[in-house]
């Protein structure tokens, strides 16, 4: 049978990855890979697993292994609450911060919709948006974030939902100011439009101050997604959603029908490692590790790039972003930088209204600082030659 | 902020479980439990899943704790493909079998689309379905399952999908004949439709012959879901579907946005524990277990209900049927029966089209034997009860 002729309208909107089908050309183990975020494994706790298994399965193997309820393990949502200073009812435990973007873009997003993404942002978000078709209102970002001026065009076309990455943005490292929280949140209720506040890189700041979440600055209307991916492990796929009580009883409906609950196992064996304190050293760990990765690259970025390049310098997380001159197209530039042994992601497909062909991600989580050094000095050359063959033109 | 006035039209469709609702009423201690379909604790592997958990994070801890592939863990796609008669391009773990089918409806429906379901059916695949808001064209049933006369005059109408339970229905107990099966793959051709064969209690089968599964029948159509929760542990939700690569391929883009990739722990973990040819041992064991379960119930049937008052006798599986006299409201009866120590599930919210007000379900997975007999003792003087005051209006 012909299956493209049984799909759904939606289907034809669910176009593959570019970010996963870049990391499977890139898995060649000679190719200093700067393209996906993958965390570092010498960072996953697995001693502290290793014990937190044995006691769940030793001690409550039958609830551990059993069917569960839908809002989540309650001593894992009372840990989260109170980290976000509200009740355990204002959070749902998701399957990693994705199905966090997908229930709530499935409870909001008739299609047609409008929904208000910075240019560039997450892809995942907009594949995750992408199946309930929604029309995207595109706004700049500069050096603190979010444009102002710009997002409140945006909200004059009526969107359902402003999605944002407030701390580190992936895919530019750009922190949202502290002005410009207030400023969103102000607006947000100005315009009556939910946020979406997406936030896996929070704990991962390298310098200055936390800034307010916005789910504290307008908690009414915040959507605030969390995960234990960058800070303990991605290979549990679990994270949350705080919100209003009285949305997320729709989305726990909406997450019955899509799941029936996250595994009781990873929630159990995740509670277990976190509910001492264990906490506290672990980010620390991280956050210092993460630090030195990112310092590498600045220097690395500083010795091998053409003057003509610029970069954001992240105060944390584990992107950062490069512009090329315009007119130069980092996924023509892709082929030459594989064949040297160096990969990225070309910045276009962050863009849900098209443009940025002259940018691209750089990753600095999981390659060694040697070859942080060496990869910039591949990647560098090759931007020297595109940039000098250019002027020679 | 007023939610209701930001939801999506989908919302309006997601209503509380009505099974999760009753299993809250009858979580109290002194209430025997027939409702929910929960796995009998004592089966769970617990000392192979610790074992297999500390040789997993020991020996491939930063492979198991990463994140992977959408497509799932390749020795597990590997083992159902072999089960299956397939290839691992034609398997898609999931999160369990929930998520099949929620991903399924997801790239096959749009709006009005339409589904045919038997009445009854399982009510966890409507709720799945509603939120990519079809409608439903209901086949009634007989003792051999859906009928055929009724499925084919649901066809000419020119749905999308049909759903089918062919082993140990839930809610019925029912399993779908081997001519009725040839007959469904035989309908489905002509009529190029998909089939959706969810099949969760497949390998529960207490009495006769395995039959041929659907998707063995008609490979280019079925789609077939399984899952460990009723065979090995339901919280790891854990699930595969089986299906042509060609739809796949579409289902993983839909599954990356929705959840990125299933737990890669869980599935090395389960696969850890299959590997060696642990299930067959294990499968036995459950298989013994339920069959001495649904003996004490059929058992405590005849010994306790009315005569009016028939059931079915399931081949395999967890439910069972009951029919009261036409007139009888299971719902009303409930109120009753939950005052005397029992519960079970009105058989309503399993008719898509409504009606069905005079059947329940039973399942005999979780209580012990004397509960059985004690609560269908219970149940049964509710009944009498009933049916007398009946006669004497």
């Amino acid at each position: 049978m012909t299956w493209s002729d049984h799909l759904a309208k939606r289907s034809s909107r669910m176009k593959p990855s570019t970010i996963r089908e870049i990391l499977k050309l890139t898995q060649r183990s000679e190719v200093i890979s700067f393209a996906g975020g993958l965390p570092a494994p010498g960072l996953f706790p697995v001693e502290a697993l290793k014990a937190a298994t044995q006691k769940v399965l030793g001690e409550q193997g039958s609830a551990a292994l059993q069917y569960s309820t839908t809002e989540g393990y309650a001593p894992l949502r009372e840990w989260v609450a109170e980290a976000h200073r509200t009740v355990p009812e204002a959070v749902q435990v998701v399957s990693g911060s994705q199905q966090g973007l997908d229930l709530v873009a499935k409870v909001l997003l008739d299609p047609g919709d409008k929904v208000v993404v910075t240019a560039p942002t997450y892809m995942g978000a907009l594949r995750a948006f992408d199946a309930y078709e929604p029309h995207y209102l595109t706004v700049g970002v500069d050096e603190q974030g979010m444009l102002p001026d710009e997002l409140e065009a945006a909200l004059k076309e009526g969107p359902k939902l402003i999605y944002a990455i407030a701390n580190f943005d992936n895919p530019t490292g750009i922190t949202l100011s502290l002005e410009r929280r207030h400023k969103l949140a102000e607006l947000a209720r100005a315009y009556d439009v939910p946020v979406y506040e997406d936030d896996p890189y929070g704990e991962l700041r390298f310098t200055g101050e936390a800034l307010p979440t916005l789910y504290s600055l307008a908690p009414e209307r915040v959507i605030y997604g969390g995960t234990f991916s960058k800070i303990m492990v991605p290979g549990f796929r679990l994270g949350w959603l705080v919100a209003a009580p009285e949305l997320l009883m729709v989305v726990a409906r909406a997450k019955q029908a899509a799941d029936l609950h996250t595994a009781t196992f990873t929630q159990m064996v995740a509670h277990e490692v976190i509910k001492n304190g264990f906490m506290a050293g672990q980010i620390k760990r991280v956050r210092d590790y993460y630090r030195g990765q990112r310092d590498a690259m600045l220097k690395a970025l500083s010795a091998h790039f053409p003057a003509e390049v610029s970069w954001t310098e992240p105060q944390g997380g584990m992107f950062l972003w490069v512009t090329l001159p315009g007119g130069h197209d980092a996924t023509e530039l892709l082929n030459e930088a594989v064949k040297r042994g160096v990969a990225y992601v070309p910045g276009g497909p962050f863009f849900a209204g098209g443009g940025g062909e002259n940018t691209l991600r750089l990753s600095y989580s999981i390659a060694t600082a040697e070859e942080i050094d060496k990869g910039m000095a591949s990647l560098g050359s090759v931007l020297h030659e595109a940039l000098q063959s250019a002027e020679l033109v």
